[in-house]
């Protein structure tokens, strides 16, 4: 049976039928089965079933074989505890003590909108954090306080800055909720690469093209052919503005919250194989406070007029249209065989 | 001799000659023909100078006959006194009264600052202002105080969303500042758009094509033809992520800090042309606080491998170099013509 680890992207696409509560256990327990405490890994386990819940596969089960690597290796800390210091009544500081992510926003979020709500803006800055999942979780989890929410983080260096070949960015993702009391918000969640690279691998997989300008071959070549370019580098998306975004990602998400730059990390990941250590950068602001209008009735009004043109939709609907669905949900067959394998080796 | 209002691109580019002295107190004389005081006149005059200095044509003298039109008609206010009142300690809320933008900043960025170095983090909800200038002067501002700075502003709805046809986003830029002690700051200011409008005008008059992407025709279809851009629509840069983007902008700029939609504002300007009044969203914050590091070091460390990768420059270094040059620039000769006769006609 293979069992080896390390996400992958798996050969054979079989599918089987998997409720959300068989999903949450099986995370749940491979994560306890590798080091992890019943604390860390519900928090992981319930972000891993809210991904699939939403219909975005790539940050549900798909990423348990990782996160055991990271725990197996050391470089994540199943019992990890937080620790969150207020700097300033808006400006929170959070040692994640090489917790995983999911975890450490359940030591911090709720004074980041606390602060927020109460002073209108607050900053948290986590350092020594794994972040290894999407950013909506936590900027829904703002916006369900009222508030404004957004985040970034880096990783390894696999995108090279617009006009250059050699990859020094993330692939550095954004996220961005916008608060709509008793409706879902607006938020948006992505890479400023061209693509994820688990998209270029699964294209490499299926022999499918990709558009010029997602990356380049290892000759420095633009190319449609999704396996030279995982052999090669990524680009931003839209070219010089994307690259100025990624640029920005990496400042916020290294040394403005006092971790590393991509680079860096690339460094601590050649020690010791699994590390996504890295800071994150998170803010919430308070609408409340800084308009004097109605300012939630004049955004819908907006929403009307926005829905009403053809060919769009609200960045998010369409997880939240899936998430209405609580049944059962299509994973890859052959990744349950291995995250089973996994949790029963031990 | 050509008198008339509002800006245009020029047919003819004869270029002439002018110190940055002669720039400031062209603009100065002239917007105080019209009904600027002073104070109003030497802030936007400086800015305007300023973008002469650095090479950014498009946002220096170009720009004058504009704010006559906005002066002349009554949108904009010449003798605008802007009111910042602090909601929080780091929350201030700016009643821009009708100023022009860089008047305003004069009257906020000061508070902004003084409180992001001492709270780590704090915003300025503008409203009521006239932005109609680059957003770098305000960021590198806040750069100057050691602090990152952030801004967006909307205006008149050109661009559609992704997938879409119909205008609803303004060309909604976004600027960011980051601090580099003792020398140029990294500074991202960039349109949403694909394109700014001026330059795809610019492009209509010199009959040459525009990128696949840039816009659609008025009968909906994506085109390389600039002329029938301009009498379409726009789209976002990076398809459905800057589209998003363009979306995030529009939130922070119009009902975060109290003020308009792009789609609103076309309603006023309908009822008084030369009206760029909305909302600008500034906020300023502090990586000393954030960050237990020497994240200057740091940061030098990472810019010097950025600097390394060939075909790459860092975002505002064009500009930078440009404005060491402290000599005569050269301006479109039609232009000065116009000016001067706005200017001495009062």
């Amino acid at each position: 049976m293979d069992c080896k680890e390390g996400i992958e992207i798996m050969a054979d696409n079989t599918l089987i039928e998997l409720s959300l509560e068989e999903i949450f256990d099986l995370a749940r327990d491979t994560l306890m089965a590798h080091g992890a405490n019943l604390e860390t890994a519900e928090a992981v386990a319930k972000n891993v079933t809210k991904a699939e819940q939403d219909g975005s596969v790539s940050h549900g089960l798909f990423r348990i074989p990782g996160y055991v690597v990271a725990l197996k290796s050391g470089m994540a800390d199943g019992h990890a505890v937080p620790i969150v210091e207020e700097v300033t009544p808006v400006v929170f500081r959070c040692d994640a003590k090489n917790g995983l992510a999911p975890l450490v926003h359940e030591y911090c979020l709720g004074k980041l909108t606390d602060a927020a709500q109460r002073f209108g803006v607050a900053v948290v800055s986590i350092k020594n954090s794994h972040h290894y999942a999407a950013l909506w979780p936590e900027v829904e989890k703002i916006s369900e306080a009222g508030l404004v929410g957004l985040t970034t983080v880096s990783y390894l260096p696999w995108v090279a800055p617009a006009g250059g070949k050699t990859p020094i960015f993330g692939t550095n993702p954004f996220g961005f909720a916008w608060p709509r009391p008793n409706k879902h918000p607006i938020v948006i969640d992505m890479a400023t690469s061209s693509m994820a690279m688990g998209e270029v691998q699964l294209a490499a997989r299926d022999g499918r093209e990709v558009p010029l300008g997602t990356g380049l071959s290892t000759s420095g070549e633009l190319t449609t052919n999704a396996a030279d370019i995982v052999k090669g580098v990524l680009l931003p998306f839209g070219g010089h503005k994307g690259s100025a975004l990624a640029l920005m990602v990496e400042l916020l998400s290294g040394p403005l919250v006092g971790d590393k730059f991509s680079y860096e990390t690339e460094k601590c990941d050649e020690q010791k194989p699994g590390s996504t250590q890295g800071g994150q950068f998170i803010m919430a602001i308070s609408p409340n406070i800084l308009s004097d209008k109605d300012w939630d009735s004049q955004t819908e009004e907006f929403l009307k007029r926005y829905a009403a043109i053809d060919g769009t939709r609200l960045p998010g609907a369409r997880r939240h249209a899936n998430r209405k669905n609580k049944g059962q949900r299509s994973v890859n067959a052959k990744l349950i065989e291995k995250i089973k394998c996994l949790r029963d080796r031990k």
